[in-house]
């Protein structure tokens, strides 16, 4: 049996990266909802995640969305951030809210909107250099919402090229990845639709472009985990996107839908070698709190990953193995099962408390006055949403 | 054998009410795109509808949405649109807009918002009283995105009790039809998600209450057609929302996503007893068109209901339900086809000329200049969208 | 905080029904694979299900299946099983293996094959008076495999009669549970597709016509829980089958594919007033163990609903509602996540301990060398499957 | 505007290959139906396709099923065949009904089980030199039903391993084309379960390994033109296996379920280079025929893909293009749409009359008394199904 004094050093290194826009507003088609104390600038959401990695030790690193985060001094973004103890990571790119993409970006028929949409990235590229961000992400919202409107084959070839283009202009040291979604905000087509279009596309691209797989954006039914085990074999597996749903991409807290869900994937990942600083795979959040407090809701979030990550390293994985050999299907369910079911939440507030964190996160935010602080101080200006 | 001057003069009686907000803008969370041409106001959307009547002679109806088409005087808006050869036909509430419906509207547990959303269903129905307009439609927007959030049992009490106070209200010519829909914008639960929540409570309340069914409310898979003879049978089948989908709620042109079952749906209406201006059974179209040209959107919709109508009337009933008899499952499958395949668009486009109207809407509505006109004059002012 | 102390008196109620079906051969249309040891008789299946409850103190009961588990007396059966100290239990009904039900049984256009059908479930209610059973289950299997092939309406309204005249002769402590299924063995049409048609149909019939719940017969991204709580709403909820599922009906063991489904689900029973002896609501269990044994399958099955009720029980109810009213979404969905990861397996342990069972069911059972015993000695025969 | 004339010469050379085991009993877990008729022997299947050919001129291959049609000399099969006017096609191997097979194949931790499994193709091989086949299909069914079964990582690497000595194997002449599958007959996983997968797999054997796309194998929502596209662009399309499904993989009649899907996707494989003798690309049918007649379940299921075919082969593509590139979302549809409409039936008759072919094959089939007479001579001995 695994005990968890055995996994205790594993957990020290995790490392989870969350997206600035969380901080912001966010909703659906129907309706914004707005919040007291949500951000104002850029500064605000990296204070905002600092605070979550204050009360939780797990995320020490704020991804950028551009141009929603756009600044006129990255360097002085990074050294803001470094102040709050915060690193800058990844850059995520927007091709789908200027007008000039309503028929896409980076497969647009015309040369010139291709064009802006690449020399988009370069501009990432560059505020990656400034930032010291090393993933430039790119989740392609191209696609058509009706049969015939576009040409699905000469949009891929397109899209090929133009990925070309913003490879070659990524650092050695840095890496593109690319995301792959079910549907939404397109229809009928998406041109990057499912992992092996974009494991197909970066094959093509090279050895720093590899995929991101974001938990929500498959059709219902999909093993998930599957992908996670088939990309980590590839040696694709860029990053991970987390978040929850139900149905679509709803973009709930990580771990609220399906739990053992998050725990089979967590458990596919560590043995895959997806663990770790070293391993190349990158954790992130991508999360929308419509109706929830938001600092809170990250680190709830937070939580919830590293609670899953603690049960998956929990598995004892000689006693799986030799079940499974024997073709012990109830055997090995019930070795997977009971480190699912143990309940690792008192041995993380030890934990915590060890290393000067607060044995409840969520308590001691609540009880932190910060969200009453920020609501007071944060009045006037444009709360952050989607569109800026 | 059916043949089409057997169905024609059951063509003469079709009616398919627009919705207005379809003139005005939408999209998805990420981006709404604008168009040249868009409605300002109630009644540009007015004129726009009565333009898709004007061409195809399917559409004297339309439907408003309040608050987006608030105004201060019915009465004129009733004449306004007499003027243009147009009626305005069903109400539809707006309970997610407001601040206050955050955490639900019908099934708040606040007594007071509860009330706030129940004034103002009968300020709907004071418009109806104004308008002559004859349904009130409640699509109930109400849910939770987290499990725990909320008590989906009280909140059935609660909806059960407001929509009491609210039938109370409806007038004696007058009905109210309550839509389901599987998911969003809430993405755990949602309280009216499906038919039979909808004829449950609809069953409750009386007579002139009675089930929407839009065509994209559904689970992926689920039989439409089935839910339509079921609910005809019921004597609960109140009116359509009609529109496609590839995955989600898309709000697509009816027909362009799977034209078949389109078919399907319309023959079960048919056969049940809905098609026709005394069977009770309104067709209304509720869709958005995120990237193609807005009037022409819904002179393509109403041209493929019509065109699905034909083809379902050509069904040759006698020979089906003799081949259904005798266990030929390939003979009455071929049936059905026979009808769906033929191609009935050279007869529909003479019996258009025939009636005065163009034999090809939409060349001759491309050909009337309308859409410059429209995007010439406006200019300035707010566009139309969901949010007013 | 509620304390396991605290609900152990509730889950000395529980009674989980054990199909009869589950101890015989199952699988796929591809290949049913036969394991040693399996029943070949009634008698063998119920001497199974009596080891389960031996082992667990949990199910008492055993449903049957005819004709699979048809015998010349029943009486005699009866006290079979009594001797074994089990009871019988719901009887289920089959319309779908016969020749004559190729198009339909209940549904069928020719009123011969429909009173064969009827006939059939007045032989079943005949079996429930000898056995004193007292639900008699109707799960149709009716359906067509393309459009045209039937006359959906018209086999509604056939159903309607066809239960009508089985209802008559329901014993006044007998009642009948109409069961619905999404799809298969039909692919297009499904006569009882979802609970708005099973509850319209026994609403129809009269107060002992309940519905039952069978959790894999839904499409995906259904909410379960939602039907559970309406249905005990409207007084309709009769039955549960319980098992798991990731994509059709797999029939998993239950809580095998989502736990924390199975958990909500359990959480809306009792909430409702569906949980205990005097609910009126039954839990059976309807799963098959294609690769798995499946004596210690159903032990499994029985201990998983077993530790889903107890973190069920432990949710703090008022906190619960208290977050709820205050609009404090991640406070209330804290709650109840703190009682789905409250490991009750070491309270439930020491609670079997206390009461003369084994703490561990599962390796106990595996150590009482009663599967090498049945492995032996049932040699020869046939081995029950579906077919018998 | 592209015309029936224009494309008669393409219609030519439409070869539409039949699966033998389509003329055997098949259904589902619960039922498999017999019919008077049913062939007892591959030579009797081999006939029926025979008469599929014959009265449509558009099936000269029939594909094999290894073991279901076995016999003891593959050189007289050929030459029986021949006498028909019929080749044999793909040989398709099988690994999912022996016993050993039940924890998987291909995949198995036993290197014993995974040698008996390649064995099994090596014989498929031989198979093929003698009956002159060049494609080995291999649809696996292998995977598993409860998260812990087995070693998802590890069967994949295990699999590579065993196609890798399989495709050693194939001639130069001969290609090895893997099916990807959804789910079932395993529930949790599947170790092939999406065309990224075996993508993935075949790309790593060579240029002669190549994917099979069955239409029914998808998570609902898929858009599988998409696929269609994205494997002609990367040269990895090897077949189809058509079918046509509402839910899972119910192997109804191609063009049944979605008329216009098949429409779509065809249209696709033609803009791709897809059609035709050179494309490399083979069109088969894998269906089951559970409750309608199989031969003319068969002639139906050709006949449509053909006028399917002669649809999308009427899209006006520089039209098409050109709306396309100007962004005229509703003018593209519509000349989709308009090719889909048209009704080539009457077309085809003629186009069918002019070969010595009957106009209706459907109706000539009837009346050939061909069904009549199989039922009368084909008395005694085990009907084929699955099993055998």
């Amino acid at each position: 049996m695994v005990q968890f004094s055995d996994i205790s050093a594993a957990l020290e290194t995790q490392v989870i990266e969350l997206p600035s826009w969380a901080f912001g507003n966010s909703g659906t088609r129907f309706k914004v909802f707005g919040t007291p104390g949500t951000p104002r600038t850029p500064q605000e959401k990296i204070a905002d995640a600092a605070k979550v990695n204050e009360f939780t030790g797990l995320s020490p690193k704020v991804a950028l969305h551009i141009p929603w985060d756009k600044v006129d001094d990255y360097s002085e973004l990074r050294d803001y951030a470094a102040d709050l103890g915060m690193q800058l990571g990844t850059v995520n790119s927007n091709t789908f809210q200027d007008d000039d993409y309503k028929f896409g970006s980076l497969t647009h028929v015309d040369p010139k909107i291709r064009q802006k949409a690449i020399d988009h990235h370069f501009e990432c590229i560059e505020i990656m250099d400034a930032t010291g961000s090393t993933d430039l992400k790119i989740w392609l919202a191209d696609g058509t919402n009706y049969p015939g409107q576009g040409d699905i084959r000469g949009r891929q070839d397109r899209l090929a090229d133009s990925l070309a283009k913003i490879y070659a202009r990524v650092g050695d040291e840095q890496r593109l990845v690319l995301e792959y979604k079910f549907f939404e905000p397109a229809f009928y087509h998406t041109d990057v639709p499912d992992w092996g279009t974009s494991y197909a596309q970066v094959s093509a691209l090279g050895e720093r472009a590899l995929v991101c797989l974001d938990t929500g954006h498959h059709a219902p039914g999909t093993n998930i985990e599957f992908i996670v085990a088939q990309l980590l074999r590839l040696g694709k597996l860029g990053s991970f996107d987390f978040n929850s749903r139900f149905y679509a991409d709803d973009d709930l807290i990580v771990g609220a839908a399906d739990p053992f869900q998050l725990f089979r994937i967590i458990y596919e990942v560590i043995r895959g070698g997806g663990y770790g600083p070293d391993s190349g795979v990158a954790f992130m959040l991508d999360q929308c709190h419509n109706v929830e407090d938001k600092i809170p809701g990250q680190i709830r979030s937070v939580l919830n990953v590293q609670e899953m990550t603690a049960r998956a390293l929990l598995v004892d994985g000689d006693a799986l193995t030799a079940a499974q050999n024997a073709g012990d299907v109830l055997g090995a369910n019930g070795i997977l099962m009971d480190a699912f079911y143990t309940d690792v939440r008192g041995d993380l507030a030890e934990w915590r408390s060890g290393r000067g964190l607060p044995a409840d996160p969520m308590v001691a935010y609540a009880a932190s006055g910060n969200q009453e602080k920020i609501a007071a101080e944060r009045v006037g200006g444009a709360q952050a949403s989607w569109g800026a």
